[in-house]
């Protein structure tokens, strides 16, 4: 068994400490370790090292290098350029056909938070080993507990087969994210999970998958197959990038797909998209606060306090996201950190791009 | 005439910019000077630089002497321990006395905010064209306009003097900080003062009183002053220093003096005894917010940013005190700064001493 890990991410939701160069997935928020060093972590008990190939852009990788030594690096994929997750994937695909053509592969993404790590290990050998019996494409839903809007949605059909207790369904249809009433809606139907971005799936399934619904994008990775580990490998992938399409997986692939499975399961996933997240997930001290750094609260309740070598002292507030790092502090209310972006865009157009 | 400026504060309620080491007067708080600074060059328009002399403790004298390089090294006064402000007063005055015997000189905090320097600069002439014609202890007294628990009072008793319009009132009695009720009391009342800890009277005429009503402190100064200018003063100093008594100059002469006498202004005086004073006091821009340093703003309303040199971003805040310094971070709800001493006792329980 394979894994391939998308590390393409940006994003300037966790920004002071999320840069350009500095994605989330590369940041030690949730604990000691950074995110994708857990995602690495928690994978390592199922599949060994040199099976875990990870997809990342050309000025992360050094970084992602570092954080991951454990890694062969020539299984560390460079893209040129991001073009979704078609590509992605099918990049990594063709990599693994070289190695091994009935391989079976799963699909992670970098920076998921994941609190129960056995059921989610367990999860995926029952989705490998449905995988390997035949031309499926299997997706991991999450059962939902609240009618989200940042989220996508698979509608699971009829159950086509049961491993270990755990039920297996085809794929009905799958939704973009949804408005609060739909949400709402979807929930009080049934028979809808969140789409989490993970799939499970033999190499030949996806590869398969992507020449019959992404013909052009098959033939451009079919070129790039001919040319890894020749002396050209680098210059072709970048010809390729130049002009192949930016899709991805589920719009290009999988809400088309005849052979879309989905397994679902509940073990504490959430991707932490933005500072209020990741408080409400993280352990809390018994003033409601969360707290990485030196600290010193003086009646402050239910905030989190991200600051690795400042001294905080935080005097009769709550409710506070307070991020600190080397050039520029944050202070969010809680509920507020969608906003958080504003302020990215307010230094980028004051053209302030050291803070970017 | 003589100043006579006293530096011998600390304070930790400017933490974490104010330190054992950095008490406020040394801070630019209120405006690219420091306090010292503002102090200073508001009375230079009056008081030749050679005749102002400052009092202050060995630990603070050399980043003093490095803010104020207009003031003769000489005129800094260093107390070897604090011993409040009567010693401080006697010290500066055998100082100025040797000097001058018949010199008038003024006693001014060293940390006071003085919106109106030219109102201020008049009624200090005034004060001392009325000190200079007799035996006086005059004390500056500043209109009330709120009733004020943390500061003394001033009653006048009945008007002896009037100098270009501004009248002079013998003091019928002086009251320490007193509760809401008491200050709502002396407002209605009338004829109450605010003590702004400034005084004006001729050098005979204080180290007279502290003859009369200090005599054991009038036997140390006169001790040291015999040794002024001499080899053994620092050694005489020191050692007077060991044993003087710790006495302020209201409780222990002007309550006292029968020949005490008050003139009041209103000149935009606040002894800006807390960050929250502070953001109460300085200008703010159309959202509220005092900010010093590089910020950026999302709905943040009526905050003090405190930063000079790392960039901080509010989003969806209000009513914050933000202090940030090189090794400490402070976020306090504005109104509850008086707490913020009980951050640093905590700091000390802990002996975290690298920030006090």
């Amino acid at each position: 068994m394979y894994a391939v890990i998308m590390a393409g991410g940006k994003g300037s939701r966790f920004w002071p400490k999320s840069r350009e160069r500095m994605p989330k997935h590369l940041l030690d928020i949730i604990s000691e370790k950074t995110i994708i060093q857990e995602t690495v972590g928690r994978i390592k008990h199922l599949i060994p090292a040199e099976n875990i190939f990870i997809v990342t852009g050309a000025s992360h990788a050094g970084e992602l290098i570092r954080q991951l030594p454990e890694i062969p690096k020539d299984n560390i994929l460079i893209e040129p350029v991001g073009r979704n997750t078609a590509p992605c994937i099918g990049l990594a695909a063709v990599h693994i056909r070289g190695k091994d053509p009935d391989a079976v592969m799963a699909v992670l993404p970098s920076d998921h938070l994941i609190a129960n790590e056995a059921r989610f290990l367990d999860l995926l050998k029952i989705a490998a080993e449905m995988a390997g019996k035949g031309d499926y494409l299997l997706t991991i839903g999450i059962e939902p507990t609240t009618p989200e809007t940042g989220y996508g949605y698979i509608e699971r059909g009829e159950k086509i087969a049961s491993i270990k207790d755990e039920d297996i369904y085809t794929v009905r249809s799958i939704r973009e994210k949804p408005d609060l009433e739909t949400a709402n809606a979807l929930l009080e139907q049934g028979g809808f999970f969140w789409n989490s971005g993970m799939f499970v799936w033999k190499v030949s399934a996806i590869l398969g998958a992507i020449e019959k619904w992404l013909p052009e994008i098959y033939d451009g990775l079919s070129t790039i197959e001919t040319a890894l580990g020749t002396s050209q490998e680098k210059k072709v992938i970048e010809e390729v990038y130049q002009t192949i399409c930016s899709i991805s997986i589920d719009y290009g692939v999988m809400e088309k797909a005849d052979n879309a499975l989905v397994v679902s399961g509940n073990f504490g996933w959430n991707d932490i998209g933005s500072w209020d997240a990741l408080w409400d997930v993280l352990d809390k001290d018994e003033q409601g606060n969360v707290v990485k750094g030196p600290f010193i609260g003086i009646d402050a309740e239910n905030s989190l306090i991200h600051s690795p070598r400042k001294l905080v002292a935080l005097v009769g507030v709550e409710d506070l996201l307070v991020v600190e790092t080397d050039d520029a502090l944050l202070i969010c209310k809680r509920g507020k950190s969608q906003k958080v972006k504003n302020a990215v865009e307010k230094l980028a157009e004051q053209k302030q791009t050291q803070y970017l």
